[in-house]
């Protein structure tokens, strides 16, 4: 009896001591190298925001409406309900916008190495240790990037950050306007162009400079002591084109726009090697709300123009979308380098092979042609994966393109605004995997119904 | 004996447990009611860095440079070395500029408050859910703190946000400013003046406005159908008056900027109720880096104006930069509402009075009187406590009284460039506290040697 006690004793000591190991291992493994203090409520609220069950058609963030002390699911388009599960059947696609959200996965399945815990005292001062607005290991980091991916010289380059591209695009030109000039630099683009270029030129009335529509109207101008400032987008918002400049002489300067030259949207043939280049973290790394682009630029008296510019905008950009920057761009250049690219050129193809097939039986609707384009960087000829859809209505009552697909539950963007014929519209396909759903669903709706029409008029 | 052996056993079975429930209370404690997952890498990334010893002078970032794996320190003026133990004996007082580190220490002692998790897919939109590019949590937040404060009227009023007060100034004269006039508006403020308004409307060049100067000079003009616009600074920069506006009349528009409209730094009399109030997370929380604004409007055309403003100029505020706002406020609010106030206001009282009684006895230099302030906040008559001294030097000699500082080892900001004579400057005395100690050590040493300039010149 004695000894059935005894073994009995000790098998439950047994047992707790490996309880107590195993918690003991585990509390240390847990602990890592650092026991969490101050940092740990931040986390806990952190996850607790990721962990918020919205099906996969939504997701709650930190500074979310809260209900209930939890913040509430942000639904994407066509999804509803408190976790986002409900599809509106009537739902209108709306590919609108640029908003860059394909990549929002890739950043999901990337949660630990992406993560940053910004502490109160973060960055307060407006200025960095040496004095300057900018950030010296994200400046660092840009430049690496750029010769990594190989789609920019950045060697003998002057860096300026900008809240956003946007910001930049018009610090441009003013750096690029004559001082003083009696009359006021004409603002030019190539048609089709990105609407902001315009927009933002007349909204801001400079005496020194003003908008004076396509490019093309100014190449064989006697006028050549003109001062001519060509925006050059390329790959070009909206119809993806590696667009050259138009314009060439003594008064003529250019703003090479190259928000869309990633892997993403392009096969790169080879560096950018221009005066003044316009880059965006929003086309790179999906962060369109961080705002936060930069300029490389080659000439001095330039790059002082526009850090005045954005020194007297606005003294300089935010800390924290410069902190925000530095750590994405990291986990960017992390491991081969590549993932992410291979990622946004897998989604963007796929997606544009999805629509192009759709689309190939059709007779009332076509799409841009983009030939295939070599890549320095994946080393390979590549398949076509632009940012947009150039899409064009054929038929004389499709006139007002814009007007037909809306009919059809698809909210593009009008061609008018791109400087073209209303017989053009602009469909994004960068937003969420759900809008992209919801367009294709259209689309092939359309083409069917496009089907049928023929079918009844042989009958 | 098996007896002994069971009591022995029984004793080491009792131990073990214990230990047991220790590990798992431990083990469920630490855990709190979440067990971190991706988020606890960037939590002891930001524990790391804020662990590094700086000394009490400096502080390592996040995104600070890296050596040996570990940011470094970044010290304040007159420390340096690895742990910034340092001090320079021949260093100067830098107090030029407006850098708000007082509060610093309140963001430190506040650090699991304060600080927050981002995860790497936060907020990539460019718009809000509600199609906005504003956050409506932190617009909540802003019109609560303001009801607290008791210093500015929300109600009936719109909410522009700005990258900073900076853009927001410049947005303001824009949307101010006449559409199409043939004739400028003229752009004024009472002297002296903060020198960016006229550096900002200088710099921009618009057809629609242009710097005009001291709004005294248009007090009486008999032009009186000119479209003025007045900046009216309260408290002013640099000398801390409750400025009110000059001018009024049917054509003229005032521009409130309230940078400094916190019970830090002066008495609350009343909420303004102005029709454009400019505000800054700057001087309200210290966090200059974040470059965050806001602006209160009355009317609807205006705040449309502005939007429109900032959208083209920058499409909205960094996400980045209105998370960390609407944390910071939250903190702000957090408790009885009054703990950052009081120690903003109990640290710039204790500078003035410090550096008012080393310059009491002084017959060389003088500083601006502030009146004593009822503070409806803090409900009682306070002292002052501002956060620049207009320094005066009094004699003929000194005439370029911030050539006689800089001589003394003092950087102040020259009276010129607030449109004044050279016999003022301005000190800042909200930079950290390394800074105005070395200013107070500095300004001590000099009214020492005005004694025995005294002494020799009677003997």
């Amino acid at each position: 009896m004695a000894k059935i006690q005894i073994s009995l004793c000790v098998v439950c000591l047994v047992c707790s001591l490996i309880l107590n190991l195993l918690l003991v291992s585990n509390h240390m493994h847990v602990g890592g190298k650092w026991e969490l203090s101050w940092s740990r409520k931040a986390a806990e609220e952190g996850e607790a925001a990721a962990a918020v069950a919205c099906s996969g058609h939504g997701r709650a963030y930190l500074d979310g409406l809260v209900v209930d002390g939890s913040p509430v699911c942000e639904c994407n388009s066509c999804f509803e309900g408190p976790d986002c599960s409900q599809f509106s059947p009537d739902c209108i696609a709306n590919v609108d916008g640029g908003d860059p959200l394909f990549l929002e996965p890739f950043w999901m399945q990337n949660a630990a190495r992406s993560a940053m815990l910004v502490a109160g005292w973060h960055r307060m001062s407006y200025a960095f240790n040496n004095q300057s607005l900018m950030s010296q290991v994200l400046e660092n980091q840009i430049r690496k990037l750029h010769t990594a991916v190989g789609n920019a010289v950045t060697q003998g380059r002057f860096i300026v950050f900008g809240t956003g591209s946007t910001q930049l695009l018009n610090a441009a030109v003013y750096a690029l306007s004559p001082d003083n000039s009696s009359a006021p630099a004409k603002v030019v683009a190539s048609f089709p162009f990105y609407p902001v270029y315009q927009l933002q030129t007349d909204f801001f009335r400079s005496k020194d400079f003003q908008f004076q529509g396509d490019a093309y109207l100014w190449e064989n101008n006697s006028d050549s002591t003109s001062n001519l400032i060509e925006f050059v987008t390329a790959p070009n918002n909206p119809d993806g084109q590696l667009n050259k400049a138009v314009l060439h002489g003594p008064y003529v300067k250019a703003i090479h726009d190259h928000a869309y030259y990633w892997p993403h949207f392009t096969g790169i043939p080879a560096p950018a090697d221009e005066d003044v280049m316009v880059f965006t973290l929003s086309k790179l790394t999906g962060h369109a709300g961080t705002r936060f682009g930069w300029a490389l630029i080659k000439d001095e008296a330039v790059y002082q123009r526009m850090s005045t510019y954005v020194k007297l905008n606005c003294l300089g950009i935010s800390r924290d979308a410069q902190l925000r920057a530095y750590k994405l761009l990291k986990v960017v250049m992390e491991g081969s380098g590549r993932e992410i690219f291979e990622f946004g050129h897998a989604t963007m193809k796929n997606r544009w092979e999805k629509l192009s097939s759709a689309l190939s039986v059709s007779k009332r609707f076509s799409l841009q042609d983009i030939a295939p384009q070599y890549c320095t960087f994946f080393q390979t000829v590549r398949a076509a994966s632009p940012a947009y859809a150039w899409l064009r209505c054929e038929r004389e009552e499709d006139k007002d393109c814009y007007r037909a697909l809306k009919k059809a539950g698809i909210i593009g963007r009008e061609g008018t605004l791109f400087g073209t014929a209303s017989s053009y519209v602009r469909l994004s396909l960068i937003k969420t995997q759900d809008d992209f759903d919801m367009l294709l669903h259209q689309i092939k709706k359309l083409v069917a119904e496009e089907d049928d029409m023929h079918a009844r008029s042989t009958m």
